[in-house]
């Protein structure tokens, strides 16, 4: 990762430290101090200056700015595991699980209006209309796209451009915002501004198929979570959705036959249903559709409005991501 | 109840009649709009307006912005009955039950967002920095609230003067946002800006005390709940915590027995706790307490920079609630 950009998360996490969030009752602020020091690439915030750092040097002045983001970000993780039922988050307990459902629903809460706090208090008076509006706009997005993931759970099929579009909504456009953001607060061109979205938004879903693809393809020594666990509880990836749509024949009856087994050993499951995708070629139809959201990012990139070599440490840092991995 | 106050609330009702807020997911919407629907006084928008027409006549302009606070305080409800795990809510069933707990977490999330949005798009530019510090600070001390009185049922003592803080913040801040929301949007005067805010404050205050008193000493064909509910499942009001202070020897004793009490006939506890209140002057303290704050709101009603005859339909107002039996 380019020095700078290691930089840019050094400083990030130094303004998040530093911020105490509230003092009483200690249910409610203990537990938003605990999801943010749970790390992460804090990638959002990271966006926000890697846009703004196109147009404007004096990148520390909107670091306080674009924590925004982040707690935003980490008031839809505490949610989302209550909704999710998720024990583990950063391989940390989650915070339901460490306190309870009431004290996460709460303090998740309060996180939301935080991030708005944190907006209303750094961003310049004449900036804010419009940043509040896009704002608002992108976290409904996020919440319809979690809402549409839990319908997937109950539905008997999922189509390909459906599955974009949920994980457009639930984690594509908050890229897109963080992106946009910084640039609102560097300049004014209205045409650069939706551009930063648009690349957000691109790579955003590019990210998430990469995600589907380290779940089954990731090397279990570099990868952090159980590789194939998507397999394992038949989660309605682009991979599974695309499998279930090609095959068909012998293919077809064992992938069910996986899908609706009961009682099987994680591992034999992992394997055959990798064997159908590597019969199916899903790997290289997941890449294929990866790639032409990577693509159209970079193109989103090379048309913005900005100095080239100002451009480089964004490209740099997506192929960073695009080669991370885990 | 005045004829304007009860135009007013036709308004505001039309007014919330007419906001779709959304269609997909459906999940997401419908139970925004089924809250929405419930009904309940409108008490919150409606303070906005009797501040607003304190100092301007065009009610109907600030009707959108109004909703605002409504469509928060139907949020507050739908998250605190997940954690409160009620069944019901103005007699019909709470979002969680109907739907479940994802859901109402997830749309209560949204109408959060949404109190921002109807903020944002009515307020004018140069008020909304002001509005939304003020909004933001008021949401947060509403959570507060709720973490501290869930925090209550687990404590064994609660003091008179963290009830009232308590109450102050779970109830009473955002009538005295609402006010206050009401003059800013009306005019510049900031001392009386603070005296709305302090007076809504007061008789918030008063009017949660009200509340406490009602459900012992309602008539039970005039009450919507069953008089008696909050004795039966040993709530930790106004009522009891004064109670637990005062009571010694032979009520001592026979009040902690009933708290104690795991198996026990319903009518007879509400019967010997009230006797045990009623020995204790328990009903006529918790008035004295109660008229404090109601003089002192209207205390701030009369020093406001306001025609009288404006003030009246406040005065009325105050009064009609004062003396409800439900």
């Amino acid at each position: 990762m380019n020095q700078s950009v290691k930089d840019y998360i050094v400083s990030i996490n130094s303004a998040i430290e530093k911020e105490n969030f509230g003092d009483k009752p200690q249910e409610l602020y203990e537990p938003i101090r605990y999801i943010m020091s749970l790390g992460g690439k804090r990638m959002r915030p990271l966006l926000s200056l890697l846009s703004y750092q196109l147009y404007k040097d004096n990148i520390k002045e909107v670091i306080p700015a674009s924590i925004a983001v982040e707690i935003f970000h980490n008031f839809t993780l505490m949610h989302d595991d209550i909704m999710d039922n998720a024990p583990l988050r950063r391989g940390q307990q989650t915070v339901h699980e460490k306190w309870n459902d009431p004290v996460a629903i709460l303090s998740g809460d309060v996180m939301l209006v935080k991030a708005y706090q944190q907006i209303i208090k750094y961003c310049p008076k004449e900036k804010l209309t419009e940043i509040l509006e896009k704002f608002n706009q992108c976290a409904i997005e996020v919440c319809e796209g979690q809402q549409i993931d839990m319908n997937f759970e109950e539905q008997e099929e999922v189509h390909e451009a459906d599955y974009i579009e949920m994980i457009r909504l639930k984690t594509a456009v908050l890229l897109g915002f963080s992106l946009e953001y910084g640039g609102i607060l560097a300049m004014d061109n209205e045409a650069d501004q939706a551009l930063l979205y648009q690349m957000g938004v691109n790579a955003g879903i590019g990210f998430q198929l990469m995600d589907d693809l380290l779940d089954v393809y990731a090397d279990q020594d570099k990868f952090g979570k159980q590789v194939g666990g998507d397999i394992i509880a038949n989660k309605k990836t682009y991979l599974l959705i695309k499998a279930k749509k090609l095959a068909s024949g012998e293919n077809g009856t064992e992938l069910k036959k996986w899908l609706m087994a009961k009682d099987f050993d994680k591992e034999e499951k992992v394997n055959a249903v990798k064997d159908i995708y590597d019969k199916l070629s899903i790997k290289e139809l997941t890449e294929a559709k990866m790639n032409e959201y990577f693509e159209k990012a970079f193109k989103n990139l090379e048309d913005l409005d900005a100095p080239s070599e100002k451009k480089i440490i964004i490209k740099d840092f997506f192929n960073y991501l695009i080669n991370r991995e885990q």
